[in-house]
């Protein structure tokens, strides 16, 4: 069984709006490190999987991007969604595409935009996933080992006993949406409960089974596309079936129906870095808890994150605030307030004011 | 005698930075209303003094500036300080200038950079003033009735008896330094105390002479100055002679050692504007006490100033700041430190960061 990456890019990022924006979201921007999230993503399973193994799906309007930023990869290994229609019509399409090439691919499929920190642990979990998906035929995802009761991500309940005596393989008892606090504080206290990663590893075959079985609309709509791949129709096919595939998630259209989901226990450290309060979290910080990046003056500030793209930033006595500038838009935020960012980039749409989007 | 007016418009305004530059102080920008604060300092006499009766001393790098903003006035009613020499040197030096062209004129003097509201108050006491620098040859001051316990300002004790049963002239006791605030609050609950305005109103003989009292050195470099005045050497010699000119304030170098001062008691609104924090206490503010000049999205705020020329302010869940954005540089503080702008531009100095001052 050969190995495929699939690498979902389509997100559109709100959250980190202003640094990130409609035509540049935040798995294209370089928020840690020097390198991208994309790219990131590829750097770190590159001693796994061959360049023309990896696929990226992502939509039209940043296929250049994408392409500047991961030149070594081969163009045919880009696929562009028509439409955003969530994971499992995404997951589906780049599953056909690698079944027409090769039947019976084992392939791992996760988000652009995680932040994945020891990617030696984090190789030995996809192998290890890999293992099970090809020998039980079962579909395998990634749990993260919970490091604070967060209420940002979902969550796994595992059976108590592992599988087959394998100290890090569970079967998988159900998953959890996002929990308030006190059932977050609950899941950090009980070694039985794992952040849902977003990180998936099945056959080929086997997902597309699955989705035949549980979503058949999809199924249907995905023979057609594959049908059409390699062939004149090929653009115009997915152009009129993909934007009109049910629009759901695959842990809602799947991985919550299936009986038979296995679970590797994650323990690298992993953040789906989903606001600017996030990336504070994990930005390097001074004795004061400032973590700045760009022009700065200032003084009597405490556990601020700023980042500016050219401005001069100049602050005095504030605490737990976010500050960033890109271009022609300042955001100032306290760390706690990030999540509505969303908000803000909702008002600027309802207004119209589409040059800051 | 004829009165004429002497706008002191050679500060440099550091505490309103950004938005006030090294080539564009606070009096030169437009911070309330649509004139700047030189522009309503002028607006506001012209009922008074015919244009060609006013005066303002300023620094080289801003004469164009200032020429530009006042086009009635003739141009040599416009006398440049080659150095900053704080005010007794700046009033000296326009005393001798009036008193070349008119012996036994009476002068008004006050800075540009104040806000004052209730001009025909204003005016009033301005009349005032007047009559009673001539009839008594008095150093006149304005006091200013107290709204608040303000730590910001100098203050003004007067006699307990009016002067000559006029109801709002008094001798003045004595000047006070910027108190702490709990002398502020008992100088604002006593009806003896005022704030300091630093208006000033006598006949130029008289402030003549109390230089050549109480400052001689002053006194001799004016002398050298008055005598250039209209002759080839004038510039060489106020280059000569005025930088080396004691550095001393009117209030320490004459009116804190003269007996004979008077106060009008000035009840029309004032303001030194010494900050931003202080032009957020009288901006117009909506229900929410948010006052927003520029572009700007949020929700969930209170009690901000926020000034854009450009940018877009994005803003959520923030409370008593001052975000002030010009060109490259974004101030954000808290109400309450905006005071501490001054040391944001010295550090600035300091690293010799020049492009932003």
């Amino acid at each position: 069984m050969n190995r495929y990456a699939v690498i979902m890019a389509g997100g559109r990022g709100e959250r980190f709006w202003p640094k990130s924006r409609s035509d540049r979201p935040k798995q294209f921007l370089t928020l840690a490190g020097n390198r991208s999230l994309l790219q990131q993503s590829v750097d770190r399973i590159k001693k796994m999987f061959n360049d023309d193994h990896i696929y990226i799906v992502l939509g039209r309007h940043h296929l250049k991007l994408a392409q500047e930023q991961l030149p070594e990869l081969p163009s045919e290994n880009f696929i562009v969604e028509p439409a955003g229609r969530n994971t499992a019509p995404c997951i589906g399409l780049a599953a056909v595409h690698i079944q027409k090439r090769d039947p019976d691919a084992g392939m791992l499929v996760f988000p652009a935009d995680h932040l994945i920190k020891g990617d030696k642990k984090f190789l030995e979990c996809l192998d290890k996933g890999f293992s099970w998906a090809s020998r039980d035929d079962a579909l395998v995802t990634i749990g993260i080992v919970p490091t604070r009761p967060e209420t940002g991500y979902g969550y796994i309940e595992r059976d108590a006993e592992t599988k087959d005596q394998n100290p890090s393989v569970f079967s998988v008892k159900r998953f959890i949406e996002k929990p308030d606090l006190p059932r977050a504080e609950k899941f950090y206290g009980d070694n039985r409960y794992y952040w849902n990663s977003g990180i998936f590893i099945w056959r080929v075959p086997v997902i597309l089974q699955r989705m035949e079985e549980e979503m058949p609309a999809l199924y249907e709509g995905l023979q057609r596309i594959e049908a059409a791949i390699g062939t004149d129709g090929q653009a115009t096919v997915l152009e009129e079936v993909f934007p009109h595939l049910p629009a759901i998630s695959i842990d809602y259209g799947i991985m919550e129906k299936s009986p038979r989901i296995l679970m590797v226990e994650g323990n690298f450290g992993w953040d789906d870095l989903g606001s600017w309060g996030a990336l504070a979290e994990i930005a390097d910080a001074d004795e004061n808890g400032m973590a700045v990046h760009g022009h700065f003056v200032g003084f009597d500030n405490e556990n601020c994150y700023i980042q500016s793209e050219g401005s001069l930033i100049a602050a005095v006595g504030l605490q737990n605030l976010v500050i960033v500038q890109d271009g022609d838009v300042i955001l100032v935020c306290p760390r706690h307030r990030t999540q509505d960012v969303k908000e803000l980039v909702r008002l600027l749409k309802e207004d119209q004011r589409e040059e800051y989007l």
